[in-house]
């Protein structure tokens, strides 16, 4: 379980909106998440399951819409959540070779949750995001199976693990070890007060971008890694000194392009239609930004929200919704959601552990390779 | 083979362009097609392959892009090609439920022919279209593996077969048996000759929408269905036991909604940019109107247009186009994109022949329905 | 006022459902129209106004999204449209040239209504759609002012003419007269009855692409024309021995590009919201087509859907929608849009009178172009 | 004229990359602008243009492209730019209620320039945006007129002014007085050196919110503002007699949903077509997100890129482009796009002076607002 702000060695806050309490997606009532995760020598990789309330999605699907910010990424489900405005299986995220096998397993356990798709009734669509993670997982073993989405959905609870797990096993972020990241908010709105929640699988970003809370971190460790370089050429870069390692950790010279990615999935309880939770989405862009994001080429960078507040059932002939709220009232929730989205990026940093892959590559940790890390967040005034 | 304007006892020509020689898609030049054909009792599908050029696209990008005209649809690779406007594999066509086994295949074809992906190169961009085949097709058998898509794309070449072929195996179009359909159109630009060639999967509409070049046939066929179906009680529309009927096997009362999808692929040999064909890819929805669709609901239409003028290196820090054709010019291809698009539909019904699968169900080829479609046809002035 | 399926000769009837009773846009309740027409010489233009409901549309905004099928179009107003999902003016269509004329007397208008705009209140989007009537309208002249705009508003009623009045008195259609077309259908979905109305600014086409009710009319038109054209030098092409005529009235050789474009206006009182809206828009793609239309390069062709079955009230935390119907309800809405639009098209074509305009430039009327039309039609087996 | 890393006392320089020689949008070559600005009491406003290169844009078209970032907008020529990928006249910024006499500026300019439009040729496509400045600006008193955009464009230059200017005049940003700002970065991209230049128009934001180079100096200010309100029940907010206060016209309370916007326009030099044009301007909301905006639901945030490295000739069959950059070397490119725009904010704040506007409305510049920035600046470590 994840609480960004007060495990870990305390993750700044970002802005001035309070976190829900467990400072998960899983503060957004009714949301469980699970992971599988394959950590097995060069294969480094996983499943991260999403389920947006304890029910079948297909019979009551769940009102949600998407932005893609960059898109360099290779999902599934996407066309019809475009069109139709609503999700009819658990969001799963798994590296980019794994989509298929996930994608087939969403199917599998649809038909047999409801024997009448595919023959009465219409199909079903899959929704498999991914992001590659190639650097320390052998994507090109396809290690992913069916079983594995089985597994994750099995594990999910309320009780949401952050860092090199599930889908984020594999995952890289500013060259130091990415992952599954956490974070929600609590807003007021027209009396009524709602939650946000993000969950991102963050993969993006070469160091010398990386700012936390505003404070360009990436900056001075990239300064560092330089320089080290420069001193040894064995280029043992581990701040640590880490003198038994065999490869360099942080790269010295992280100025090649991206071949990351981004998935933030936004979760919230209050009652949007589709064309807002569009709107809603898009505003993952601002969180993700802040962290030093500029959407590279090479990164897929896609949001996902939906709503818990009503479902819409596979056979009906009119759909009710709750009052809406008006569009006008949305800033707060657009603010929850770009601080959500930029303080679940810092928990995925602040959570992963350091990960040895494939070929010996290795991620550092944000701890591991910044250990003074908490002195320098302090020297920035906020 | 398919030779629209000739074969298959005459389909009345669309329009005043002309056809190209084979009336195919493989009038482009250097596009092929294969086609895997599953036929084994309740199990009638496959998939098809259209190989833009006869190199690697991964190395050799296509330009591409594609229209969503109806979003009903579980497609993987679309997200990409808007970002990026090409292709980097070939175009794969099968059921719903076959899309990740053909996605996994074309991964898996990549990385063996490349074994950077994934590694020092970025991963690759599947590009899977499907239809809903299972009324036909037991679709739950989820009987489409990997290795149906490399035997299609093994037997792909300039000989391409329409009707109840590949992925158009279990299709029904009109409440007739559908599947793929070819045409192409010849049209000059500018002082240069450019061929348009479509193929199209078609799985769509209901039997009285379904019009022939302007002639409203499924009205007329839907009207003896009915009498027949009030002739008799015994309800002779169940295939098995039906054997005097004139007409079979066609529902009486086609006004349920649709659970269909139509695929349209649209080459062509203009020097198009991916903006133009992104353009070029919507008229497909014109000439998807003319035959009798309103863009139903439930049905996944989607239209995807490249250019085989030139491709785009997989590195490079240039790409130099040819001169592309003004926008001002662009016309006469729209014309030849929506001619060849309802021609293609046209021949999809032309040439399938009748199937039954799942359940004894069947679907009768247009000729077996309507013994006396010329007829029918000639009685229109056109 | 227009009652296309009976007045002006009977008009072939699109499809099979039937129409509202006065077979105008304002069969669907509240809808009312009001044109302002200006012919004077080389000034034949005008500004046509769709409102929605009698009210204040910027204090009960009215649920709408758009298509843009072809964006070769200088409308204002759509981006504000896509974001929100709600109109906040009454509709106006004009010559391209008046848009500012006219968008500037939609705000005079919001503010004198609402003296809060633009101080305690945020501005007003106007909204206003074009065609380019160059041919017959000395477009270059500016013609339109603010109160050509408020005249079309103070005239709004039920009783709406179709042809060449308001926006449509100097368009142009098939190389014939176009202008103001309007058409409805009635369908019964889920246990209620719903309208769908459709009012078209119909400026598009060359004839011989023509077609009414799937018979190809303007093959016929333009072979005629041909005929004439190599019969006489002198070129005088009017069917009826026009022999006093200046100027060819139907081009000989309509051949060159389109600079035309279509506005379709589609109102309903289905409890949509703006995502079903956006869905039903672009069935108006689907009517177009079917009258020969292929989106021509210079053709902007925009489709507009409202509601009228609730309002968004300027002010307000919460929007209380009715029941929405469920999407896969839709169908026999998206058939009533392309029917309603088609049938709008050829009442465009029927209803409009011969104009001629600036420098002798004269576009004859479906009806003076062939006085035989009906016979044409009856070839037809429909 | 404005270089922002020099003049102005020094506004910090944002990101690594290194500012061209002017520091405006001017440093991409052949690009100027012209400020007409209107200041007499109440009438608070005006109008820039931004011409992409001396010559005539109908003529000779200039390859751009958008991103509607948050369409709660009212600017005119955005279809055509979407579809077409080319402006064809100069780029105007104005008040939201000018854009209708703008844009009938800009059609009779070009009717002056070329007597063929609306006649033998189509009509032009007028680009006009727009931001609300109703604040400081007297908006329904609808002064922007016709002459104003043809004085902006007759005193267009290489030496462009940021602040307080043009259409900037009455524009309010974080609460202080904004308006226009420049900025411009120089990468190295594949063995070339390219230029990207941003004018922003900028009217947005909350005081809490403001950003500089990820120092929250709008929280240290509002907190100021708040207590200085606290202490004087006088209510020192209202500009006329708040002589002595330290923060006489920030509102304490700036809690408020935004009513403003942003326009950003970014010029480049590299050959990029309308698809790479329209990622590029997406990077625009990077640079915004980093100045505080989460892109808030009043506020218009669009932004456009055109590059100059070729134009599209009104007539001709081909159009002939230079080699466009490989996607994949974009990066530096999206890095310049983000940090120029954000530059550029800063700019607009730091080069506005204080404006007294309607109904004795006043907005203090930054400098005025907080005579010690350059030392709450300093406390960061950057």
């Amino acid at each position: 379980m994840s609480l960004t702000d007060t495990a870990c060695g305390n993750a700044p806050h970002i802005g001035v909106l309070p976190s829900g309490p467990r400072g998960t997606i899983a503060d957004v009532d009714s949301v469980t998440v699970g992971h599988c995760t394959l950590d097995e020598d060069a294969v480094q990789t996983g499943v991260t399951v999403i389920r947006p309330h304890p029910g079948d999605p297909f019979l009551n699907k769940v009102p949600a819409a998407a932005s893609v910010i960059n898109g360099f990424g290779k999902s599934i489900g996407l066309v019809q959540v475009e069109e139709l405005g609503v999700l009819e299986t658990p969001i799963a995220l798994t590296n980019t070779f794994g989509v298929a096998a996930v994608a087939q397993a969403q199917i599998r356990a649809a038909i047999q949750a409801n024997p009448q798709i595919g023959r009465e009734w219409s199909t079903v669509n899959p929704l498999v995001f991914e992001c590659h993670d190639g650097y320390l997982n052998d994507i090109q073993a396809l290690a992913v199976s069916e079983r594995h989405y089985n597994d994750a959905c099995e594990a999910a609870s309320v009780d949401v693990a952050s860092g090199s797990v599930g889908a984020g096993r594999g995952m890289s972020c500013f060259d130091l070890k990415g992952g599954i990241g956490n974070a929600s908010r609590v807003v007021d709105v027209a009396g009524q007060r709602y939650t946000v929640g993000a969950l991102v699988l963050a993969n993006f970003g070469r160091l010398p971008m990386l700012t936390i809370d505003g404070t360009p971190v990436g900056r001075v460790l990239a300064e560092r890694a330089a320089e080290a370089d420069a001193a040894s050429s064995a280029a043992l870069v581990h701040p640590a000194n880490s003198a038994a390692s065999a490869n360099p950790a942080i790269p010295a010279t992280a100025s090649k392009p991206e071949h990351g990615s981004i998935i933030m999935i936004v979760a919230n309880d209050a009652p949007l239609d589709a064309r807002q939770l569009k709107r809603l989405s898009l505003r993952a862009a601002a969180g993700l930004a802040r962290t030093g994001s500029v959407y590279g080429h090479g990164s897929g960078d896609i949001a996902l929200a939906f709503s818990t507040a009503y479902t819409v059932p596979h056979e009906s002939d009119f759909v009710a919704l709750p009052p809406v709220l008006a569009d006008a009232r949305l800033d707060p929730l657009f603010r929850a959601c770009a601080d959500s989205v930029e303080q679940a990026i810092v928990d995925a940093l602040w959570s992963a552990t350091s990960v040895t892959g494939r070929d010996g590559h290795r991620r550092l940790s944000l701890h591991d390779a910044a250990p003074d890390l908490a002195q320098l967040l302090k020297q920035s005034p906020r």
